[in-house]
């Protein structure tokens, strides 16, 4: 626990959070000590079947739906009202961590079981959510679950989709248990809050414990072909060359030049290059390459959008030579609703722990949350801000943080009644 | 024939030179128009075999050595005296074409054949070479039977090079029966002309028809690997990143600035390029490419280098990231004799051809000859400067008058006795 931590405060128990993902991260454990749980595979259910049971131990009643989303209630005084939910997903990437996605379901499954020790009540019902298949490395869409259950796409489009095998969703859902009756959405939520690892280094570097999450970036995908005329090194003299890897080169340049301008949320990244024929002695005569701009507004992302066709005219005209430029993703910033946001921050600095805002770079199931219920969440530091990798790494005491974190924005937000 | 060419002068027969350069492709001819003759195999045997047989037509004396170079001789008046040898090679790459190398070979033996039909007698012997292996398809090093001849590497050196199927040039020369009893290199030349297509788009880009080799340009090759750090392209900020491909595509941009500073025959080129892990939304991590850098003396290579270094550390210096820079190879400029320049130039003019000096960029068994004899060449221009590929192409005239230029340029060498 750190220091800075009030006593006075309730305060989950971290040990129990940690043994919990230790137990966890045990089904689709990798010799490297990450996690290999796809999503609908044996492992999955595995890990569902002991995330459910305990949620069972801690008297939670479960409900699944269509799409395999798991909500497991504690009661409110009031039953009327919204549950207030929280959680995350349990699959993992091919070569994945143990706190992606499984710290935010712990993390809400400990609020729970604090609330059982000491025999709280809150007036809202408290829920702990598992959406299914959020990382999407079997099965596309990503955030499927929270996908479907907002709205984003169908059940039918989510079913049909199809592993490399040709099993598809249903089939799989079906065969591992846990296709459910509920119709996705036709399951009220009060508030949402996801807690996470950073998966980025932007807390460790300024040494902070908690990030409190206004947004998650919006980003566009671009395809870029810039075509040249493939020839010898040597007998082709300078002035006479349409080298395509010249002109790319420019705008890879301009892509970071562009994020640049619009800080402290603009990103530039060119991630994916493919050079043809890739030959020592051969002037490239075609560069294909990814562009991925993001920023926290949409006003800015289309600035830097702007931007860039502007370049790439201008790239086109100074080389003569074709570019081809294709927008083939867009997802639009998310801002957080304030009061959960307010919730979030109000709990960080009751509990005293060193905090920042910190914007989210990746997509979360909060994303789709957000857009049937106010939301909000919670980041930690992991190591080195890698995630989606075997040695992603956390500290216990960070966890901890995040969770108690995550237990006073849930209480300030479900109305604590009394003081067990 | 140009209409340029004055009628008084000796002239080969152009149409005979296309036939018998149509009669050497229908061997390996492959379905896109070009061929496939890789050096000794049976199609390398056949195509020696058909150029031996013209050669013994033209009453030449044959001469096979150990690397399985041919030189196939027409008396001269004076036998004392060294021979002035023309040629090339007949082996080709994979999906080569019909030009490259062949026309070197019969364009030699279109000036024997007008010699024969003349009656035209010279002081000094002439010769048609065959070298073996120029490409390096099959088996390296390239240039290798030119390379033995010149002593840059050992003839049991070349006999042990293997091709993917394990089989060695000794074992195929053998089977093929091109491995010969002389001593390479033990055969005097006197001097030495190849005439070529300039593979390069020079020529016919300045509407030239001949082309007169100084020199050929010298290369330094590099690997360049410069190591960032991989990170998620979403909550990695722009100040946090070690971004290995913008270092990179610093360094691709300085190496052609760097070409561009010592024109005409400075070229920079980035022709390989691998991305790691190259992933769309991950910021890449490492960045190998290659960098190719020449020019036509060692100076002004030397000078390039210089600079490259000089950049790479000034770029290490500014983005703090690992640099890995190293020289893999270095072939240095190759100037030709000035008194075969000289010749080649003189009867370049005497023809009346439009013409202008070209550089060779690429590599050619007379840069090997060029280190035991006084050497020289002739380029003509190719279609949009396309070789090494099934659809290199280039004009008959242009040929003919090639031939023409090399017809003269070895007469003057040789001493002309007579009229014929």
């Amino acid at each position: 626990m750190h220091a800075a931590t009030r006593e006075e405060l309730l305060t989950v128990d971290g040990d129990r959070l940690w043994a919990s993902l230790m137990a966890l991260a045990r089904i689709g454990a990798t010799a490297k000590g990450g996690v290999k749980r796809l999503a609908l595979t044996d492992l999955d259910r595995q890990g569902r079947d002991l995330v459910v049971s305990w949620g069972r131990e801690a008297g939670l009643a479960v409900t699944i739906d269509k799409i395999g989303n798991i909500f497991m209630r504690r009661a409110g005084r009031n039953p009327a009202l919204a549950p207030v939910v929280s959680g995350s997903h349990i699959d993992t990437q091919p070569t994945g961590g143990r706190f992606d996605g499984n710290y935010g379901v712990l993390a809400a499954l400990e609020v729970v079981r604090t609330l059982n020790d000491r025999g709280i009540e809150t007036e809202a019902p408290l829920e702990v959510a598992v959406w299914t298949n959020e990382e999407g490395s079997r099965f596309v869409p990503v955030m499927m679950g929270s996908g479907v259950f907002c709205g984003a796409f169908s059940l039918e489009h989510a079913y049909a989709a199809k592993d490399t095998e040709g099993l598809t969703v249903r089939e799989e859902l079906q065969r591992i248990g846990y296709i459910g009756t509920q119709e996705p959405g036709d399951h009220p939520i009060g508030a949402y809050f996801e807690a996470h690892i950073e998966q980025g280094p932007v807390l460790e570097d300024a040494g902070k414990v908690i990030g409190v999450v206004p947004a998650v970036l919006g980003l566009a995908w671009y395809d870029c072909v810039v075509t040249g005329m493939e020839a010898h090194a040597g007998p082709t003299p300078m002035p006479l060359r349409k080298d395509a890897l010249l002109v790319a080169s420019r705008i890879m340049q301009e892509t970071v030049a562009i994020a640049n301008r619009y800080p402290p949320y603009g990103r530039g990244t060119v991630g994916m290059v493919q050079v043809h024929p890739n030959s020592r002695n051969v002037i490239p005569g075609q560069v294909k390459f990814s562009i991925d701009l993001r920023n926290v507004s949409e006003a800015l992302l289309t600035t830097m959008h702007t931007e860039l066709l502007a370049f790439v005219e201008r790239v086109r005209r100074e080389s003569g030579l074709p570019i081809e430029l294709e927008r083939v993703s867009y997802y639009p910033p998310c801002p957080f609703e304030e009061g959960c946001v307010a919730a979030v921050r109000a709990a960080t600095q009751a509990l005293g722990y060193p905090s920042m805002d910190v914007v989210s770079g990746a997509g979360h199931d909060a994303i789709y949350a957000a857009r049937v219920a106010p939301s909000a969440m919670v980041f930690v530091p992991c190591k080195d801000g890698i995630s989606h990798n075997e040695i992603e790494d956390a500290k216990p005491e960070d966890l901890e943080a995040g969770c108690n974190v995550l237990l006073h924005a849930m209480l300030g937000r479900a109305h604590r009644v009394g003081n067990g």
